[in-house]
């Protein structure tokens, strides 16, 4: 069942390999189908040399599994929360890429520096508290959703789709698995830029909001006039 | 129409991917006949995995598109404005390119620290202002082009080919497309080399006047002696 | 004899250079065949470009040729000290690789600064005190091993498959030469983050220790839950 | 005449693009045939994607071409100054490879951090004085080399294989073209170690005396007994 779907989120898989953003069987990618209320996701700890969309996992919201012979992602509780609460996401995306994860580590905000950021992300891309010893004790994945979501409360989630979990690393998402991998491909070379400007210029400034608005909506929203539609 | 030029362009910009300098469809270069007023340039938002000589826009100097069914690139007023501008250009390029955004987020010159540099720029390289509200609400690409232009009033573009436009990005140009999309590329190693050199000694300063001379004038005008003309 | 470890020796040098670990002849793996008391190891200084199984040199673990034309790495007695002192080891891997390097020279420890590192040790990887004059002036290789030994004397090298030595480099191990390769792999992953959190936030803290435990524990040991077994 | 010495002038020259030691035709390897006491370099500005053997130029020691239709790089009067200065050498290569070329434009030494370094150089990469106005004003080339000449005083350029020119960049060399390249390449592997070792310990330190004999001495002299000779 859902074969397009599973395809896309095998794609979309792969597609981290390509992009440099993860080695071994690191990372993992999810889409969902909307009207069945399915989620196609990639299973834990499988290699991408031999991944097909036959291995993706098929659960529903609650977290059954409904389709595939393997043990979904570890980190599936936290995809299901943040579809759950996110209305709008169609794929979601996770990996430990290096300069991302540096600023997760950090435990720092990516702040907004430049028109590279602002074409993407509408304002500096937050980043959750630290999870603490409870939190981590019992139903970490799902917490790690739940965190989320939190740092979200006075956020636009379609219009910042990457978030750095503390200590952790970075997800991002899209209406699709593919645009959700491209929001992490762009993350990384956003956070790769902006560690390189803290280390030119150590008192960062976020660049204007009339910049953002000007670079955010010339390729979002009803406004838009960059590409071909 | 002019089929050479289209070709030159539209290799150009495939070199922005061969070389680097961009992911997905960012960056654009354009290309001027001179003798036509015309101005070839990338498509807006079009994957380089797809461009071909034909997608490439035609336009008059005054932003008239001659010929091509698809919409140019949202920084074709910026090209325009400096072809208008700056005579002796006959290619121009557009880049994020990692090390060279960190510069113009750093709203930092580059300065020229080493014969790498004074091989190529006659002296350091430029950072305009910040653009102001008003510049960014109306005509933001035009804009762009003015403060560039504004930034050379004591400079030569000809022996300047490159500019960081303050929290953007860089712009290069040379005598042709292919020209253009070379001073890209070492625009982006003399702005990695300067960063790494500000990390070790942090008071930096330009080469002596002595240095900068011979090495650029070895290179280029009447008694160049390196290569083969 | 030791057809296959040889082969699996052979393999794991090869992956040194794929993963972009070494270069030149630098670097060295090592397997052991516990049952018949049997090292398989790189010959010293030969090229990756020709090696082939046949090449790979056999030692007893005091480290008698039995087998081989080539003389073995001269790193040989360091792997040999460690695979009589820690004896679940069944691979040890040596390499010059960029960061993990840069750590051992700086005569840092590298702090666990998230997921990534948790994954992977359990704590901090650490560094062995400097080699004194003596140590060095005699049976170098087998003092490198002891001071090795030394360094882990509270610490389980099947929790921490990784090590730093002072002014010099990292030694990696695991249950097979395979696991020691991807070992050093990971090292030089989380040592390239360590150094860039550094950057950002030069006062680094270890995570907590139950986010340690959380992700060592869900990928090693008898409660694992990650991956298909 | 000379075919051998051409082709391997020529295959060195070209590992410098396969080494990523320079891009488009920046760069120059010569090497030299004591007996004849003819010098082969590359031409200036050639492209190493057409460069052949047929392209080098043969020189005599004074700097008259003996055969070549193409014009010798314009740093030959440095190769030649070299060459007639340090009577062993066989192999001279020059780049602006990135690592090495930031500690030339530092103007600081590359500190002995590790056994990586004393494994090729036996002490610190020394820099040049800057050049003063007056050398760089008249055979600029030439007193390039004249200053690196007087940089070794109190050094053996054999077991010194490399040396930064102050604001400019490495030169390497070593008894044939191939080992001069494989200096260049050692050299930038050490370069960013040192860099990165900076930035986490900015209080550097030589290694002891006791690890550069060590390591140095392991690799060269007729105590050597690293590889299989």
């Amino acid at each position: 069942m859902l074969e397009s779907l599973k395809n896309d989120v095998c794609l979309a898989n792969l597609e981290l390999k390509t992009s440099k953003l993860i080695i071994y069987s690191w990372g993992n990618v999810s889409g969902i189908d909307r009207n069945e209320g399915i989620v196609a996701i990639k299973p834990s700890g499988v290699s991408y040399d031999t991944l097909t969309p036959d291995d993706i996992v098929l659960l529903d919201l609650e977290g059954n599994v409904v389709e595939g012979k393997l043990r979904p992602s570890s980190d599936t509780p936290t995809h299901l929360e943040l579809y759950r609460s996110f209305q709008t996401l169609g794929g979601i995306c996770h990996t430990h890429s290096l300069n991302a994860t540096v600023w997760a580590q950090a435990c720092r905000p990516i702040p907004c520096l430049g028109t590279t950021h602002a074409d993407y992300y509408y304002g500096e891309i937050p980043v959750t508290a630290s999870m603490t010893n409870d939190q981590i004790e019992t139903e970490y994945e799902l917490n790690t959703g739940k965190i989320i979501v939190e740092t979200f409360k006075n956020l636009d989630p379609d219009q910042m789709p990457a978030v750095l979990v503390a200590n952790h690393g970075p997800f991002t998402w899209g209406p699709t698995p593919a645009k959700a991998v491209e929001s992490a491909v762009v993350l990384e070379q956003v956070a790769e830029m902006a560690m390189k400007v803290a280390a030119l210029n150590p008192d960062l400034k976020n660049t204007s909001q009339k910049l953002l608005d000007k670079h955010y909506l010339r390729k979002h929203g009803k406004n838009a006039y960059y590409g071909q539609n």
